[in-house]
C-alpha cells in the first residue's frame, strides 16, 4: 500500500511531469483539490474520484474531514494518489496529511510539482532570479490565517524578488505592510489565472495595485525583476 | 523560428515536464548545461545536442559565448531547445539569455521546471511550509559572485524556512553570517544530489554544520520545518 503525495503543476496541464503521470496511471483512487485544469484526471481513466476541494455555497471538507478520507481509501486500496495544484508542500498542507498518514502506519511517497509561485512568471518570462539584479526570492502567502487574530507575519522580506500566492482579498493590507520595508515604487507584477487560457497580467507599483483590479486565483510578483520581464518584452 | 528555454527538472529523469518532452521532441537543436541525469537528452534523439556547461579541466563557456551559440542556432534552424536543470530563471541565467536573443529580434517561448529548490525536500518528504510552521521561505544562491569582492549579500532573510543553492564551499562563512539574525541551534538539512540515486542526506543545526561533511551538488533548507521532516520519518 502506498499514498502518492503528487503536485499537478500550475495549472496547463502540460506542465505535469512525467512520474506524477505514472502514478496517476496506476491509481486506483485519486483524491483531489481544486485544480486550474481538470484534463489531468484523464490521466486515470479507471481510478475513482474523490473530490475534497471547495464548492460555492457548499459546506466544504474541514482538514481534519480529509485526512480521514486519505486514511480510509489507504486502509482499502493499493495504490493512492493525493493530488493537489502546484507543488503538494508549498501552502498545500501535505504535511499535515503525511503526519495523519503516518500515525496510522500508512506509507507516503512524494512527487514534486511545478509551483505556481515559480512556474507561474517563468511561463511568462518573467525571471524571478536575475544576474545583477535579483539573487534571492522569498515565496509567502497573502492569506493569513484568520484564526490567528491579529495580523502576526511581518513583511519585513529582505529577498530581492518577494512572491505573494494566495490573499488577494488582503493584498491592499499586505501591500501597505511591505511599503514599511520597502520603496512604495518598486514595481510589481499580479497574473491572474497563469499558464492558463485566462491569464492575465497588470503591472504597477506596490502603492498603486488594488485589488478591484483583480480576480483571483492570481498571484504577485514583487521587485526589480519586473523590470527586466518588462525590457524583455519591449525588444 | 522559437527557442525554447527549458527547465529539465531536478535530478530524476521523471521529474520533466509533458510540455518540456514535447518541446525536446521536436528540437532540431538541443543547447544544454551539466545536467543531473543524460537521460533526459533521449526525448530529442534526433537533434543535434551542443553541450554548454562545465567540464573538469577544461576552459568552459562565458556565458557572453553561450549567448553567441544560442543567436547563431536560432538563425539556423526552426526550433531550438535550450535545457536547464532545474527551472530555468532559478539562478540559470535565463534571463540574459532571453536578452540577447530578444537583441537580435528571435523569439523565446518559456517552460518551467521542477526548481531543485523545492523539488529535492518535496520528494524527502521535507516540507519547504507547514501550517503554524512555516508560512514563508526565501532561496538564495550561495554561491556570490567573486567579481563583486568583498561579500555584499546580508543574510539576514527573515522567512521562516531558507533554502540555500549551490555555493557548498562558502557554506561555513554563510551559515556563520545567518547565525547573526538567526539561531545558531536553527536545524538544517543537507541533500546531497537531491532526487537521485546518490541522494545523501545530513541534519544538524546551523551551528554544527560543516562543509567538510558534504559533497556537492548539494542543497541546504534551514528551519523548523527540518523538525516536522524528522517527525514523520520517526512514525
Amino acid at each position: 500500500m502506498v499514498v502518492y503525495l503528487v503536485g499537478a503543476g500550475p495549472g496547463d496541464p502540460e506542465l505535469i511531469t512525467l512520474k506524477a503521470v505514472k502514478a496517476l496511471e496506476r491509481a486506483e483512487v485519486v483524491i483531489y483539490d481544486r485544480l486550474a485544469n481538470e484534463e489531468i484526471l484523464e490521466h486515470a481513466p479507471n481510478a475513482k474520484k474523490i473530490y475534497v476541494g471547495k464548492k460555492a455555497g457548499e459546506h466544504y471538507k474541514t482538514q481534519a474531514e480529509i485526512n480521514q478520507i486519505l486514511v480510509d481509501e489507504a486502509k482499502k486500496h493499493e495504490i493512492v494518489v493525493r493530488l493537489k495544484g502546484g507543488d503538494p508542500f508549498v501552502f498545500g498542507r501535505g504535511g499535515e496529511e503525511v503526519l495523519a498518514l503516518n500515525e496510522e502506519g500508512l506509507n507516503v511517497e512524494f512527487i514534486p510539482g511545478v509551483t505556481s509561485a515559480i512556474g507561474v512568471p517563468t511561463t511568462l518570462g518573467l525571471p524571478v532570479t536575475h544576474r545583477g539584479v535579483a539573487t534571492s526570492f522569498t515565496v509567502v502567502t497573502g492569506h493569513e490565517d484568520p484564526t490567528k487574530g491579529e495580523k502576526q507575519v511581518k513583511w519585513d522580506y529582505t529577498a530581492d524578488t518577494v512572491i505573494v500566492l494566495m490573499g488577494i482579498g488582503q493584498i491592499e493590507e499586505n501591500t501597505r505592510e511591505m511599503m514599511k520595508y520597502r520603496d512604495p515604487k518598486t514595481p510589481v507584477c499580479v497574473i491572474e489565472s497563469g499558464t492558463t487560457p485566462q491569464e492575465k497580467i497588470i503591472t504597477g507599483t506596490l502603492d498603486n495595485i488594488s485589488k478591484k483590479d483583480i480576480t483571483p486565483p492570481a498571484l504577485l510578483v514583487i521587485g526589480k525583476v519586473v523590470d527586466v520581464y518588462k525590457e524583455m518584452k519591449s525588444n
